[in-house]
C-alpha cells in the first residue's frame, strides 16, 4: 500500500492519532505490506518537531547533553536479534530528533551551513526516494540531463565558456579534482608513470587561511607535505600576491615544480577573498594553474551587488563551489567547474567495459561516469536545480543580498555596542569575527591589555559558546588564528536560511551579552586561571 | 507554517483536490512562509507515482526517451528570471519522476542497486531534513554516536576487533582510503615527502576481475598504473593466489616495492569471491597490506547461510562494504574499515583549528572528523542504523537469504529452459550471467558456434535489452568481459528489495525469451550483419 497523506487510507491496525500525530498502535513489527506507512509517520514526525518549517524556532537550538549521558538516553549499540517493533522504531526516531541540534533554527550560526532551502529539501527527497547513481543516461536520464544543465549554468556563471563539470561529495573532493586534473594537464604522463618518476617535485601554493583540505590533497594525491607552499595572507586573510611570486621564485630555485596555486573566494574562517586578477597575472606568468576554491564563496556570484567579490575568477582553469553552504542547498552539494573540456573525463577514464558499453543503442556521451573518479554517484543536482527553478534567478538574489545585509547590520551593531570589540572592521563576506569582553573583564582606558587579559578573554569566549550551547538560545562557532598570533574569537556566519533579519542578528548580541555578563560573578574564577 | 499531513492546516490559497491528490491552485510563487507546504505536495506526488511502496510495479520500469526528445519533453536549462510559480514546480516535478527509472521496481535488475529499504529512504528522508555534517560532536551528537554504532557493529560482524572505521560517499572512495592508510603504513614519511622521494616505486595488486575503482584510485594517489599489477582470475572471476604470488616475485625482482593487495568479495560482473585465506598467505608471507572490496558481497556477512564466502576476511588489514547495493540502503552508504585503530585518524589529520578546538568543554575525542579526507561530510550511517534497529539482525538476514534463494531458483530455471545458456554453472554470489539464444539463431547439434555466430549473439543480446528498455518492462544489464575474451551477455542481479520472488525470477525469462524471439522475423536483417 502506498503512503497516503490522508490518514484514512492507511491501515488502522497500526495507527492511532496521539496528539493529532500518527502513532502505531502495537509494537508488533510492520507486516513487509505495511513498511512504507512509516514514512507518512516520520513526516508527521519531522513536521511535530518542528523541522519542516518555521516551528523549529520554538525549540532550542539544541538539547545538549554530553556524549556519556546521551548514550544513556538513546540505545546505540545495534544488537538487535529481531526487529524491535514499529512503536520503538517511532520512539528512536523522535529521540535522535529530540537531541539532534536544529541547524534550521534562526540562531544556530555554528558553521559555514545552516538550515535548507525548502525547494533543496523537496529536492534530495526525490532523489532519495528514485534511489539511483548518476553514472549513466540509462539509469539516470532526468538526472544525468539535470546535472549537465547545472554544469551549463555554473559554467556561465562563472564565465567559465564551453568548459565542463561535474557534482562531488564535498569541496575537499572538488578542489582535489582539481588538482588531479592540474597535475595530468602539466604531465599527462603522470596517469601512467606517477609521480615518483618525475624528474622534478610537483609543488602547490595555497595560502595561510585557505582550507585545510589542500593539505589534506597534497598528501593523499602523494605530493607530501614539504611539496606544499602555504603563502602569507594580509591580516584580512587575503594572499599576498608579492609573496606568491616570492614563493614561486624560492621553489623554482630550489629546482622543483610549481604547477597549482589554490587561491580562495571566501576563507573558512575570515570570509576573505583573495585578489584573483593578481594571482592570475602571477599564474599567467609561470605557467601555473590556477584553481579558486570558492565552496564558501561562490555564492556571491548569484548577486549583482556582490558578485565583484569573484572578480577576475574567470581567469582561474578550475573553481569549485558548495550550494550546500551559504545558499542553503541540502549536503552534498559541490560543483567542481573546468575550463578546458575534455580534460576531465581524459584525465580520469578508465573505461570500464561493464558500465560504459560504447554499442548500446543511445548516445553514450551522455553516460558521465567515466569522467568522476566515483563509480556510483549520488545525485546532487537535482535539489540545486529545483531551487533555481522555483526562485529564479531573481529569488535567489534577493536570499543572497538579505545575507549580505543583516550581516552589515550586524557589524554595525557591534561596532556601536558596549564590550563588543570587531576583529577588524570591514568584512568581505558574511562571516563576521568578534569578541565580547565582559564588564567584569574591562580594562580602565589608561590599563593595558597585557598577554594574560588576552587569554583570559579567550576563555572566557570559549566559556560564553558552552553555556549558549548548555542553554540552547544560540549555536555559534569560536575560532582561533594561531599562524596570526590570535585566540578564540567568535565566528558568526550569515546564512540565506532561514531567511535572517535585522532582529535575528540583534538576539546574537543580546544573548551573547546576556551569558558574558552571568559568567562574571559565578564563574570568574574558573575562568580565570 | 509546517507542513502537515492533514490537509485542513495547509493554506487554501494554494490548494485544491485533484483526483485526490494535493495540487496548487495558481502559478504565482508561494510566500516564504507557504513554501515549506511544497513538501506535502511532493510527498503526495511521491505516492502517487508509486514511488513510495509496491504501487511502483504498476508503471512501466522506464519511460524510455533519447536524451533529445527528453530535452522537448522537460525544460531543462536554469533560465528562469523569476520564480516559475507554484504550479511549474509541480508540475516540473511530476516530469522528473515521469521520465527517471523505477529503480525500485520489481523488474528493475540493472545494477548491483536496485529499490531502497523503506526504513533506509525514512532514515535518508530524516538526515536530509535535519541537514548537519558529521564532522563533530557538537553539530551532530546523535549522528555522531550513531556513526560509531554502526562502525562498531560493522568490526564486530567482519571480525575486526577493537578497529576503526568511517562511513564513506561510496565504494571508490572506501577503497582510496585503504590504499591511503596502507601507503601510510608501509612509509608513514611519505605524508611528508610524498611519492615522488620513495627510494622504491610502490606498487599495488589487484584481479583482473576487480573494480576499476583501484585503477582510478592508482591513478589519483600517484602511483601510476605502470604500478599496478592485474593478476590473472580463473574462469569464475577469483584472483588465482599462485598468480598473485608470481606477480609480486616479479615486481620485487624489477626493485619496485609490493605493498597493497586488493582482494574481492563480489566482483562486479560475476559476483566472484577471491579465496581470501590463500591471499592473505601470500601477503602475510611478503609482508604487504591485504584489502577486501566487499562493496558488493559483503552483504553475505549478514546471513549465516553465506557468510562462508567471506571465509578469512578477517585476516585482511581493511575492508570496505556498501549497504547501498545488494541490502538496499539508499545511496550513498559505503562502510570503510580498518584493523589498526588510530592509524586512519595520524594519516589523515591535518589539526584544523577552527574546527576541531581542542578547548570544547566536552570530550573532543568524538570529533570524528579529523580522520575523514572530507571536511564536511554527509549523514550516511543514520539509515543504514535504522535499517538494523527496524529489522535486527534476523530481519536483514532473511532479506539476504531471500535474494540468495531467488538468485538459485533463477539459475536452476536458466539451466533447464531452451534456449538460455549460463555462462558458467555455479554462481557464488546473486549475480547470473548468461545468454538467451533465439531459435532462429539455434544452431543445429552437428553444426559449429562459429565466430561469426558468437557476435550475432552478442548483438542480439544488445537488442534484446534495447527492446525491453523501450518496452519498459525490464531493466537488465549486459557486460562484456573482453579480457576473458567474451562479448556481452546478460547480467542479472538480484538484490533484497523490492523483495525478489520466483515470479518475478520467472518474470525476466518470459520476458527475454518473448522479446528475443520477436526480435527474429523482424530485426534479423539489422542484427545479422
Amino acid at each position: 500500500m502506498a503512503a497516503r497523506t490522508n490518514g484514512n487510507t492507511v491501515d488502522q491496525r497500526v495507527r492511532c492519532e496521539v496528539n493529532g500525530s500518527a502513532m502505531v498502535e502495537t509494537n508488533a513489527p510492520l507486516r513487509p505490506e505495511e513498511e512504507w506507512t512509516i514514512l507518512e509517520r516520520v513526516f508527521q514526525m519531522l513536521a511535530d518537531e518542528g523541522f519542516l518549517g518555521p516551528s523549529t524556532q520554538e525549540k532550542p537550538v539544541v538539547e545538549f547533553e554530553y556524549p556519556e549521558d546521551l548514550k544513556e538516553r538513546i540505545h546505540f549499540p545495534m544488537d538487535e536479534q529481531t526487529p524491535c517493533g514499529a512503536a520503538t522504531v517511532e520512539r528512536i526516531i523522535r529521540q535522535v530528533l529530540h537531541y539532534s541540534v536544529r541547524t534550521g533554527h534562526r540562531h544556530f550560526h555554528n558553521q559555514l551551513f545552516a538550515g535548507v532551502d525548502p525547494y533543496g529539501l523537496t529536492g534530495s527527497w526525490v532523489t532519495e526516494a528514485l534511489n539511483t547513481s548518476q553514472y549513466t543516461f540509462e539509469v539516470g536520464p532526468t538526472f544525468t540531463l539535470i546535472e549537465n544543465a547545472v554544469v551549463e549554468k555554473c559554467l556561465r556563471l562563472f564565465n567559465f565558456g564551453q568548459g565542463d563539470g561535474i557534482l562531488c561529495p564535498g569541496g575537499s573532493m572538488s578542489n582535489m579534482y582539481a588538482m588531479v586534473t592540474a597535475r595530468y594537464r602539466a604531465v599527462p604522463d603522470v596517469k601512467r608513470t606517477g609521480v615518483s618518476n618525475l624528474p622534478q617535485p610537483l609543488v602547490v601554493f595555497t595560502s595561510e587561511d585557505a582550507h585545510y583540505s589542500i593539505t589534506k590533497a597534497v598528501h593523499w594525491l602523494g605530493f607530501g607535505l614539504n611539496n606544499l607552499v602555504k603563502v602569507k595572507s594580509d591580516h584580512r586573510g587575503r594572499m599576498i600576491p608579492t609573496e606568491l611570486e616570492k614563493a614561486i621564485e624560492s621553489v623554482v630555485a630550489s629546482g622543483r615544480k610549481p604547477f597549482f596555486v589554490n587561491a580562495t573566494a571566501g576563507t573558512t574562517v575570515l570570509g576573505a577573498f583573495d585578489d584573483f586578477n593578481s594571482i592570475a597575472d602571477v599564474c599567467q606568468r609561470y605557467g601555473i594553474w590556477m584553481h579558486v576554491d570558492a565552496c564558501l564563496g561562490g555564492t556571491a556570484i548569484l548577486s549583482r551587488r556582490h558578485k565583484l567579490l569573484l572578480s577576475g575568477v574567470d581567469r582561474a582553469q578550475s573553481v569549485a563551489w558548495n550550494p550546500h553552504k551559504t545558499l542553503g542547498a541540502p549536503f552534498q552539494c559541490s560543483i567542481f567547474l573546468i575550463k578546458e573540456r575534455g580534460l576531465l573525463h581524459d584525465c580520469n577514464a578508465a573505461n570500464a567495459d561493464y558500465l560504459f558499453q560504447q554499442d548500446k543503442f543511445y548516445d553514450v556521451s551522455y553516460d558521465t561516469g567515466d569522467k568522476s573518479v566515483q563509480c556510483g554517484r549520488k545525485v546532487d543536482a537535482f535539489k540545486f536545480w529545483l531551487m533555481y527553478k522555483a526562485r529564479g534567478a531573481s529569488g535567489l538574489e534577493a536570499l543572497v543580498d538579505n545575507a549580505f545585509d543583516c550581516a552589515h547590520v550586524l557589524v554595525e551593531r557591534l561596532r556601536s555596542r558596549n564590550g563588543f570589540r570587531l576583529l577588524f572592521e570591514a568584512y568581505q563576506y558574511t562571516n563576521v569575527c568578534f569578541w565580547y569582553v565582559p564588564t567584569w573583564l574591562r580594562v580602565a582606558a589608561a590599563e593595558q591589555e597585557t598577554p594574560d587579559w588576552w587569554q583570559r578573554l579567550y576563555s572566557v569566549t570559549a566559556a560564553i559558546k558552552e553555556q549558549l550551547v548548555k542553554r540552547g538560545t544560540v549555536l555559534i562557532g569560536y575560532v582561533p588564528l594561531p599562524h596570526k598570533g590570535i585566540g578564540n574569537f567568535f565566528r558568526m556566519v550569515v546564512t540565506c536560511h532561514p531567511r535572517p533579519t535585522p532582529e535575528s542578528m540583534q538576539y546574537i548580541i543580546d544573548e551573547i551579552e546576556r551569558v558574558g555578563e552571568e559568567l562574571g560573578p559565578r564563574k570568574r574564577e574558573t575562568i580565570n586561571h
